[in-house]
This record gives structure tokens, C-alpha cells and sequence, in this order.
């Protein structure tokens, strides 16, 4: 492959020369954009169009060193002639001045390559940070979602929005607004959990943060966002990437829907990704009554939707619903799809199908012209390169790592605390730091918050898994190194040991060779032998959870004498689990998905049916091992007085509901209030309680506050048999409390 | 509680009293059945009617000794007043020919007591022979799908049909036409399995057994059926019975619907009885749509729809989908439930609430006139008794007892024989019996078939359950008893365990105290210890299986030498297993159900969509541990030569592809030939195949035969995007082989 060199020429200079010709009406950013669009549209050749509607990968031939500078394959070259509607991650693996340097280099040429010199969109994923070189790395979302604190998911993601841009990113594929309910899939930890209310919010706040304000996004410091995976792909059957997906209709709209609909209406969304896998037989890629009917007429999106990565392509090859890649690429247009993600084969046929049936054009039109109003709306043909000035100062920054470390923080769940295990003092003692989970670092994180007077012992101990040619495998663990564990314990006064799963245990799956969903949910290898053998020592022991997926944690929740679940935290994690442990800071999260005690329980969430709580299983006990929203504290919360402004509420009428939160331990400590509803008595059948509204508060010791809701007529609504949303008159209770299982009630009525 | 002792009369001189009277039109057996009714509802008080849509216990007051002879209590004696649409299960704990003569007594007092003298419905349970005293004790229905045998079904229940009406019996409640797909459900062997066209050969050919010939019900030789649980119930989510059920439109149509569909159309069920739960968020007891629309509207059904037990007042008080009893009542009758089974305080509303709103009776009318015509086709107005003088004759006749057996014969199947260990040779040697499902009989029944040069050593070592007030609990097996079973089977030269699952292991779950679902599908307690210790000494190992769910036998399928599944057998099941150890019989069942390696790979069905195929899960092997369909022989089965009579079929047109079945091996055995289909392409996601056919032929050592199936366009319908039922030009491939996953396979083309 040839490479051409291009040579840094400044980005003023190039201004001047477009400076120096005669705008064009879309060239006029005091127009309307779209009137700007409509200028542009017609000016367009059919190719150049078609190319507006696809995106490729930079790692096919877009290069660069260090220094940001340019080298482009033949292909690229070739392509960028037509124009282009977007670039995967240009830049990824170099810092964040090198990219932008490298983005604008990137955008001049493409700008300059193509007749009308539309601007390009670079697009990254991120839902824990910039998913590229030298950013902020956050906690996962099911992590921050552990902190059911939305105000700290918009700042997060404010600033992974401003990292973004600038490295020269104007579109994220991120966030998940997937309800995740099946912990065998490997990707749970992409999403925010189990609940549609939470996520909602999570998902609201993550757009909102990453596209700073919506109007403002023309100023170049934001993102667009791409809420995915539209729509049910956190329902894949089996918890198997790629399955088929199967979610009633009433499910789908009460349940599923609701964070891509805030996303749309609430967080103005420029974007949305469908879902790789059918939903109901019909697969989402050429599904026009989710991608036009739902997205479009009901909800009035006016962003563009892209493909998953290759998934018009793969209507045809792989999940055989169009006879041949021309049906395949027809179906993706007539459903809805924009923009079609790396496919070499399919969006590309479209010239070539327009020759045959001219019709198809206007598609292409509506299309296009959604794809070029982003990139007005993100002021790409205005603003489009950054300064540079600023990337090495904001990205990474101090303050984005407190931030980082702040929402880990927030987001540490202590699932138990045995006799008041933790917190830990700052004392003269030794402390063991062991398993699988372990960093090289954790050691020095501990050292720098216990102080001097804690000597601290850290061993491994032995690894989880192993890859052989891209494929896991469990490893043994012999007799010995457990031994050698459990002599390190017994010097130690308290062990804390790591456990959970590695990032092979769970992971995004692909096909036979590179799994990443599971058919347990068991902790895999020794760690439950480590953990009884050092429990038997008599001494106290403390395990830390990292894991990606919802773990079977039965012998760990009898055995440890407290239990912290960080999940996956940012890069400041085994600092952060530091200062939880040694009561720096209280912890405050709460866990956003039910805990089982066996994969054979699921579905199994805290909302399903009042009808799926009447059983039970043989020779188990009933009930999960922690209840979604479960989440300890070393303050002490008592929650007492719930009251109601009224007693009746109408479908015109919003009434408040208020209990009194009183701090009766001796540390301050922030609490999760959890609101939750439940309709007694419902058309259809009804959950047995939703989550509809929660805040964070802190407590001094002996404080109380009194904690207020308000409990619109909204809330209330959902979707009778005749599938239209309703209100019916009847009694609710409404719980306030600590978790979903525990909890003050007292009743109302609506009357209609 | 008083009872009224009534003594008996002969029916003669009852018939001649009725004989006195002049008859009304209703009376009159040679008008139309619709006449008779026209006539007589009319005449029927509001009281009356609503007594026809009732069905009560006989355990609330008809008590009987073994002369048959009646007592009712006081509250039965008012009930029957008014008449009675029909009584469940009188006399089930007597010998058939007290509750011949007790029915007899009974349905004479009910006709005599009511102003119209119509007569009940006397109803049983039958899925494997009549649920009563001293009836044939046939295999489960999952133990007869395993035949693959739709004309031996047939005869077994033509048996079961004419044993009940000899027992005095109209209706029995069976069978389920449920496709079972979830394991851990307690009660899936009372289906056919996981597949939809075996499930429905077999409910077609249940129903036209035990009704006989649909034109000669009025002869009194057989009964009614009543197909259930429409619908879904076999889809309970997480296996759980009484739990949601969510299943999308497109699956329920073309997966969940046809064995129903069926029922109706070919079987002509007299009764269809409504699911417990809910479907898709709608209490299917009060699902219009379900019973009026997809029943009576789009399948014509003109028989009756009757609850589940409570179920109907369940609607108020466990579904909560009715805000009092009363809406109850008035949310089944206008959904279509003709009878209330057994509930006091639903259907009793029913005239209070005519009082208050007289358009219900209209309602009313609809379901009383099925019920009666339901009475008129059964021949109950004119020829409503038994003639005892048959029942001892009929009922479990030798004849009857040896289709048991031949049940038996066909469904036992033969999982693995590695090396041939099967079948035994009744030669000079010793064998054990062992394990916790062997039976107190089963050496008696082996000494029976092999004859005197086989010893027997039995040793049933342990339980694998006792119950603590009605709760099932698991036992532990202490080392010692283990080590005596090792030690007979050292003794001897073959060793057959006989393991599974008991009764408490899996049964009709209800609420927490009377478990039956399981969370996982392991084999419980030391049976595998056992198995791997009997392995340890070198010598063969038999396993036979006796159990009602799926279990994943991962170390049986590794250690066992020879594994035979009888599921759940009919009373004579160790002699029929007996016969197939030694070789009387070769070996024919097919697996009805894949068996998985995980309750974690659920679901997990041969015909799900080909897009969940691709996938597998960490750390497991992918794949089933048998397949669907599977089943050895001691016959050598190869299949050849697949050819089809065109390669072109059209929606107007059939097709026949055969293929050559040899039995290459030395014993006479026969095969179940199975034809599966594959839509290459479709526009809705497509199964990864679907059986259409099957043959069970015998062929000699030595024998071929051609095999042939029809390929109709029926076969290749499936519903489309728009709902509809559509039948679509392109690909498709058939497969004629010994299971689903070994076959050969053409091609062929479907032009329109």
C-alpha cells in the first residue's frame, strides 16, 4: 500500500482560501440550518450523497505518529474524493494533542478532497471515558449508575464530551440506554442496570453532559451523542450476543423504550445506533415501524440513526432476512438507517440501485440531509478544526480525576459489613492484600491513603484465566499457592481479598472464537476456596469485588465479614476502595441490579410481576442473595413518618409524599432515598413495585431532614390492553425506603 | 355436616319413570342438538343457567364406599337444586366399578333434584391413563412423545377415553397442548415436549383417542377432551408456575398457537381450559382476544372454555386485574369462560349482577348453551348411565396392560452405547440393580424377562428426598452407604444405576410451601458420586433414567457406559425397561427435548432462530448434550440417497423427497425417520430448522427401504412482518435423518 504525506499546513491558512471564494448559501452559517441543507442538497452528485452515508474505520488506512501527522492509504484517499459522513476513532492510539493535531490535519484534507467541502464527522466510543489514548478513564456505567447520583453522570460525561472534542471527536456511540437484565451477557456492564427509571436518568444525564448544552454545540467544546442499542438488545435470549430477542409489546413500551424516548425528547440525542439482533422476528436493521414509526412519528427524532458496525450487511449474510446485499442495503434505507457502519458492501450499491429504480432516491435524500444538519448543528462547516492550544491542559486533567475518584466514591456498594468490619482505622496493623483481582499499584494506593502506621503484604496470587489464540480459558490453581495465600493471611491482622472476574470472564462477545457471555454466573476458579480457607483463620476478612457481570456471590456473602462491590471503577479505583475502606469517605452506592443466588433464577429483577414473587424454587432459597437498591452505609439511616399531602391524586393533580431520614449512626454519610410505586390493582398484570424517583442525601450524625417527593399522574401511567397508555383510578402504595425490599408505606387513591 | 344416605335404585326403573312423562323438545334425542337447546334454555331460570357454567370438587360432599353407594353433604344436596354444569373427579378413589355404580347414583339424584332434569358433567385428569383407582397407569405424555409413535398415542387413548366412561366420566382436562421449553417447570412431562409439530401429532391424535369417533360421542363409549392451558402456560417465565409469560405475537402464532389450532380443527376438543397466567400482561382467563377472537372467531371452536382451578376469582384477588370479585366474574364471561372450576365466590355473583345490569345475560345464554350442547353430544339427556356389567371386563384389561407395555417399548430411548454394552445377553451372570429410582419390584421384573442364569443383586443404597410437612428436601447420602453399593457392584459383572429425579423432585409447583420448579437441572444428590465410584472398578455401567424434567447429565453422559431414558413409564415400566436391557426389543424413543449442558443455556430448543446458533458461552462446550430427535437402536441405521420428485415447488403444488434407510446392524429395529425444513432466507428471522415429518419404520438386519414425506406449502408458511401468513419464494433445504442434528440434506426451490 502506497501512503500519501501530507505536510502540517495551519489551520489559518486554510481558512483564508475558503475565506477568499464567495460563500455558497450552505456555506452560511447566519442561515438557518435548514435552509442550509436544502442549499446543499441538490448541489450534490448521487456518489457524493451515498457517501454522506457512510462511515469506515480509521484502522483501514488513516495513520499518524506521534507528532499528529498524516498518512493516508490509496483507499482512503480514493474514498475521501466523494466526501465522507463520518471516520471511527482517527487517532485513537496516540495522546490527545497528537489526535487533534492528526483530526485536523484529517478534516482540512477531507474537506479539500471533496467537491463541496463537507466536513467529516470523527466519531469514538466512550462509554467509560474517551475510549482512545491519554483520557480520563471513568467508572463503567454500571458502576456510575451504582451511585444513583444523575447530577455526578452529567458531570462525568461533560467531561468526556470536552476530552472528545478535543482530540477532534464530534460524535461518541455511547451511551447504552439498554435495560440490562441478564448478567450471562457479556456487555452488561455497558449500560446502566437493571431498572428503566434509573437508566433513564442515567441515560438523560450522560447525553446531556456529553452534549453540553444542545444549542451551544455549534461552539466546538461538546459531542453528539449515539444512544444504542435500539431497540431490546440488552434482552438478547440466552444472554447470547447476536441471539434473537423476544419482549412482548407492552414490555417493549413500558419498559424498553423509555431511555431512548427521554434520550430523544429530554436529552435531544443527535444519534442513534439499532441493535444488532431482531426483536420479534423482525431484525432492527430493517425494522421501519421501530426506526421510522416509533423513532420518527412518534417521537419526532430528527438526528440520524447509524448501524451497528456491519449489521446492514449482515441482513443479508448473517441474519438472513434480504436475499442479497442490494435487499440487505434497500431494507436498511427503507427502515431508516442513515448511516451505514463500515460495510464495504452494502450503502455502496446504492448508486448502482438508483439507476434501476430512481424512486429509492428520495430516501437517500432524507438521509443525507439528516446527516449534514448534524454536522451543521456540531458547526463543522463553520468551526471545524480545534485549538490545539487548549488539549494538553483540559484533557486529564487534576480536576477531571477528582472527578474521576468522586464518582467512584459515590459508586462503591457495601453489600454487608459484618459487625461493623469497616471502617477500617488508620492504625498500627498489618493488612494483607490478595487475589486475583489485585493491581499492581492496589499496594501503593493503600500505603498512600492508610498512612504510615499500616504496614500492608500484597500477593496475587494466581491469575483467573489465560487466552489461547483470543480464546479464554479458566485456569487451575494449585494447592500450594492457595497454602501461600493463607500464610500471608495468617500473619496479617485483616486480609482484603480481590475477587470477582477479570475482563476475559466478560466480555463483548463475537463468534466461536472470542466469547464473552457465560452460562453461570458462579465466580470462577479458587476464589471461594481462597476465601474459606482464609476465613477459617479466624481473622477478619474483607473482599473487594471488580467484576463485570452480576456474580452468584453465595459463598462470598456468608463467608466475608464485609463486602465492598466497585464493579468496574475508574483508573483512581484501588484509591478510591481505600478511602471507602478506611472510612474516609462512607460509602453510598446502591446496587442497580437484583442479585441472584443462581443463573437459574432469570429472569429475575425487582419490577417483574407481582405474579413472579408468589414462588419459589425447590431445594433454593427464595429471593436474591442483595435486592436491587440494597446498599450499606457507616452512617446509621432510620426512616420514619411517611406522609402524604393528599391522599387522593387525579389525573390533573400532582401530590407529594415525604418520610423523615435521620442519620442515628456516628459518621456522616450520604443515603439513596428510594421512591418506589406500586399500582395494587392494574388492567393488565402489574410489576410489583417500580423505582420512580430516589436523591442522594447527606447526614451528620443525629441530622435529620425530611425528604420529599412529588408523585405526578405520569408516573402512574402504562400501557392497558388496548395498548394505549392509561390512568386508572385505583390504589397505589408508595414506599420510601433504603433498598426495593426495605422500606416505609402507606397508600393512595387516583380518582378520576 | 349431615349427608343424605340414598339407596340404590336400578337405573331401569328410573329410565321407565322418565319414560312416563311426556317428553319435552329438549328431551327429544332425534331433534337437532342446537334445537333441543334453544329449547330448553328458555325455560332455564338465571339461578339454573348459571349453575351450568359451574363445576365443582367432589371432595366438598360426594363421598362413596367401595359398594358405590352415595352420600352427599348438605351443601352439595343445595347446590344440586339448581343443576350443575359438572362434578371433578367423583368416585377417583374407588374401584372402577363402585364409581361406575356411584356415578350412575349420582348423575340419577342430580337429574332427579334439578327442575329440568339436565344432567352433569362428570370430569377427570388424564395424561397418563385415567387419574382414578384401578385404572391403566400409562407412561407420561413426555414418556409417549419420546415414540415418536402418533397412532400408538392414538390407542392409548382410546383406552384412556373409554376407561374413564366406564368409570362413569365425560371430560377429562387433558391433554396439554403446552410446548415445554423450560426445565426447571415442575409439571413439563404432562406435555409432549419442546417441539411444536410433535406436540401437535400427539395432541391431535390424544384427542380423537379418548374421544373416539367425534359423530359417536352420544354412544357413551368415550369422553370429551379438554385441551390446555391456552395459552402459553408452557413458557412461564423462569420455569416458574403461576409467573408471567411473555411471548411475542409472531412466536405464539407460528410456535405456540398449532397444537390448539389443532385441537380444535382436526381433534374437534370438546373443551379448551385457559392458562393460569397472564400472556403478555393480559390474565388470559380475561383475555377476549384469546377466547372469543383467536378460539371462536379464527378457529370456530363451538365447544366450551372452562377455568383453571380458582381461576377465575383469581383474576381479583392473585392476578389483581379486577378490582373486586365481581369484576372478576364479569372480565371471564366476557372474555369467553363458558365454566367456573371450582370457585365459590366468582360465577355465584353472576345473577346479582343481571339484577344490576340485565345485558350480561346475554353472556350468560352464549356459555350455558355450550355447556349443554357439550351434555347433548356426549349423549347425557338420553343414555346418561354406565352399564356396570362391562367395567370389570374393560377396565385395565390384559390387552390394555399390554399397550402400557408397548408404549413402553416405543418410547424408552437409548441415549449412548458405547461399544455395544447394550443389549445385555441373557446368559450366566450376575447384575446389580442400584440407585434411588429403582423400584421395590424392579428385581422381580427383571428376573421375569432374563431367566434363571442372570442373578440379580438389589440395592436401592438411598433416597434422594423426604418431605417436612409437605416441603421436599434434599438427603445427604453418607460415605458408608455409598461404599456398600460399590461393594455389590464389585460383586458383580454388569451394574445398572437407575437414576433421575423422584416425584419431589420435580412436580406441579403452587406457592412457597408446595414447591416443584427447580432452579437448576443437575441431578441432585450422590448420584453421580455414586455413578463415578460404580465406573472407578472397570466394569460396564448402565444408567437408566427415570425422572420428569430435563436433567443436564453432564457426568452420566461421560461415565455411563449405556444410557436409557424412560422418562416416567407406565406401571410396567421395569419390565418394559427389562426387555430392552436383554435384547426382547431394540431401543426406539427420540429424545422429545434437547438436553443442555446448563439450565444457563436455556433456551435452548433445536428450532429457535438460526441467529442463536452462531453464539456458545465461555468455559462451556458448545452445543447440547443430545440433541433433539436423538435416539441410538441396536439396529445400524444409514441414511442414503436424498432426492426430491422436483426441485421447484409452488404455492399450488406438493413435493416428495425420499431418501434410503438401511439397517446395516444384526437385529431387527425400528428407526424414526425425521424430515426437517430450513427456510434459507425469510423476511422475519427464520428457526434454524423445523421438523415437518416423521416415520417410525422397522426394518430387518440386512433391510432397506425408501422413505418418503410430502413437502406441502403449508409446511413452508410462517407469519410475515405484517402478521399475516405468508408463504415466500426463495431457498430451502430438507434434512431426513435420525435426529435433529444428523442428517442428509438437498435443496429446493419455492417459486410463486
Amino acid at each position: 500500500m502506497k501512503y500519501l504525506f501530507l505536510t502540517y499546513l495551519s489551520v489559518f491558512t486554510l481558512l483564508s482560501v475558503h475565506a477568499q471564494k464567495e460563500k455558497m448559501p450552505y456555506q452560511n452559517e447566519t442561515l438557518p440550518i435548514n435552509e442550509r441543507v436544502e442549499d446543499l442538497l441538490p448541489r450534490m452528485s448521487l456518489e457524493e450523497k451515498v457517501a454522506q452515508m457512510r462511515i469506515f474505520h480509521a484502522n483501514i488506512g488513516v495513520k499518524s505518529d506521534e507528532k499528529g501527522r498524516l498518512e493516508l492509504s490509496d483507499r482512503v484517499i480514493e474514498k475521501l474524493k466523494l466526501g465522507i459522513a463520518g471516520i471511527k476513532n482517527p487517532g485513537e492510539h496516540i495522546s490527545p494533542l497528537a489526535a487533534a493535531k492528526l483530526n485536523n490535519e484529517l478534516q482540512k484534507y477531507i474537506i479539500k478532497s471533496n467537491r463541496w467541502g463537507i466536513p467529516a464527522l470523527f466519531v469514538t466510543e466512550s462509554y467509560n471515558g474517551v475510549d482512545a489514548e491519554g483520557c480520563t478513564k471513568f467508572g463503567r456505567p454500571i458502576t456510575s449508575a451504582a451511585s444513583f447520583n444523575p447530577e455526578l453522570v452529567h458531570r462525568v460525561w461533560d467531561v468526556v464530551g470536552k476530552e472528545a472534542r478535543l482530540r477532534g471527536m464530534h460524535m461518541c456511540h455511547s451511551p447504552e440506554a439498554d435495560i440490562v437484565r441478564d448478567p450471562r451477557f457479556g456487555r452488561m456492564s455497558e449500560a446502566f442496570g437493571e431498572d428503566t427509571y434509573l437508566t433513564t436518568q442515567m441515560v438523560v444525564n450522560a447525553i446531556k453532559g456529553v452534549q453540553g448544552d444542545y444549542e451551544g454545540l455549534g461552539n466546538g467544546t461538546h459531542i453528539g451523542a449515539v444512544a444504542k442499542h435500539f431497540a431490546g438488545y440488552g434482552q438478547v435470549l440466552g444472554g447470547s450476543n447476536f441471539a434473537a430477542i423476544e419482549i412482548s409489546p407492552r414490555t417493549l413500551i413500558d419498559e424498553v423504550y423509555p431511555p431512548f424516548e427521554a434520550a430523544v425528547k429530554e436529552a435531544r440525542t443527535l444519534g442513534i445506533m439499532a441493535s444488532h439482533g431482531d426483536l420479534n422476528g423482525v431484525a432492527s436493521h430493517g425494522n421501519p415501524e421501530l426506526l421510522t414509526g416509533v423513532l420518527r412519528d412518534q417521537w419526532s427524532f430528527d438526528g440520524y440513526v447509524v448501524s451497528d458496525s456491519n449489521d446492514i450487511a449482515r441482513l443479508y449474510y448473517f441474519m438472513k432476512v434480504a436475499e442479497s446485499p442490494e435487499a440487505a442495503a434497500l431494507m436498511g434505507l427503507v427502515a431508516g438507517i442513515d448511516i451505514d457502519l463500515y460495510a464495504e458492501d452494502s450503502y455502496a450499491y446504492l448508486p448502482e440501485m438508483v439507476k434501476k429504480d430512481p424512486s429509492i432516491e428520495k430516501m437517500i435524500d432524507r438521509s443525507v440531509k439528516r446527516v449534514l444538519r448534524t454536522k451543521m448543528i456540531l458547526g463543522l462547516f463553520d468551526n471545524p478544526y480545534i485549538d490545539i492550544k487548549k488539549v494538553e491542559k483540559e484533557v486529564r486533567s487534576k480536576a477531571s480525576l477528582a472527578l474521576a475518584q468522586e464518582a467512584d466514591l459515590e459508586s462503591i456498594i457495601l453489600l454487608k459489613n459484618e459487625g461493623n468490619t469497616l471502617p477500617l482505622q488508620k492504625s498500627n496493623q498489618k493488612i494483607a492484600l490478595m487475589g486475583p483481582l489485585l493491581n499492581e499499584d492496589t499496594k501503593a494506593a493503600f500505603e498512600s491513603v492508610a498512612g504510615k502506621s499500616t504496614t500492608f503484604i500484597a500477593d496475587k496470587g494466581f491469575e483467573l484465566t489465560d487466552q489461547n489464540k483470543g480464546v479464554p480459558n479458566l485456569l487451575h490453581t494449585d494447592e500450594a499457592t492457595i497454602e501461600k495465600m493463607v500464610g500471608l493471611a495468617k500473619e496479617s491482622d485483616v486480609t482484603i481479598l480481590f475477587l470477582g472476574g477479570d475482563e476475559f470472564t466478560s466480555k463483548e462477545a463475537f463468534f466461536n472464537n472470542a466469547l464473552g457471555d457465560r452460562a453461570t454466573i458462579d465466580p470462577v476458579g479458587a476464589q471461594d476456596e481462597l476465601l474459606m480457607k482464609v476465613k477459617a483463620l479466624g481473622k477478619p476478612v474483607i473482599v473487594v469485588l471488580k467484576h463485570r457481570r452480576t456474580l452468584s456471590i453465595n459463598t462470598i456473602s456468608k463467608e466475608a465479614d464485609a463486602i465492598l462491590d466497585g464493579w468496574d471503577l475508574s483508573e483512581l479505583g484501588d484509591s478510591s476502595l481505600a478511602k471507602i475502606i478506611f472510612g474516609e469517605v462512607s460509602p453510598s452506592g446502591k446496587s442497580p441490579v437484583t442479585i441472584p443466588r443462581s443463573i437459574g433464577q432469570m429472569p429475575f429483577h425487582y419490577s417483574m410481576k407481582e405474579i413472579n414473587f408468589k414462588k419459589g424454587y425447590l431445594f433454593i432459597e427464595n429471593g436474591p442473595i442483595y435486592p436491587f437498591g440494597h446498599g450499606l452505609s457507616y452512617g446509621k439511616f432510620e426512616y420514619d413518618n411517611i406522609t402524604l399531602s393528599n391522599k387522593t391524586i387525579t389525573p390533573t393533580s400532582e401530590i407529594t409524599v415525604s418520610a423523615t431520614l435521620t442519620n442515628t449512626g456516628k459518621m456522616k454519610a450520604k443515603e439513596v432515598v428510594q421512591m418506589y410505586l406500586k399500582d395494587e390493582i392494574g388492567s393488565v398484570t402489574r410489576p410489583d413495585k417500580e423505582l420512580k424517583g430516589f436523591q442522594k442525601i447527606e447526614l451528620s450524625p443525629g441530622e435529620s431532614k425530611t425528604v420529599s417527593f412529588t408523585i405526578t399522574p405520569k408516573m402512574l401511567e402504562f400501557t392497558g390492553v388496548t395498548m394505549e397508555k392509561i390512568l386508572e383510578a385505583g390504589d397505589y402504595t408508595v414506599m420510601i425506603g433504603t433498598s426495593s425490599k426495605d422500606g416505609i408505606t402507606t397508600k393512595f387513591r387516583l380518582e378520576k
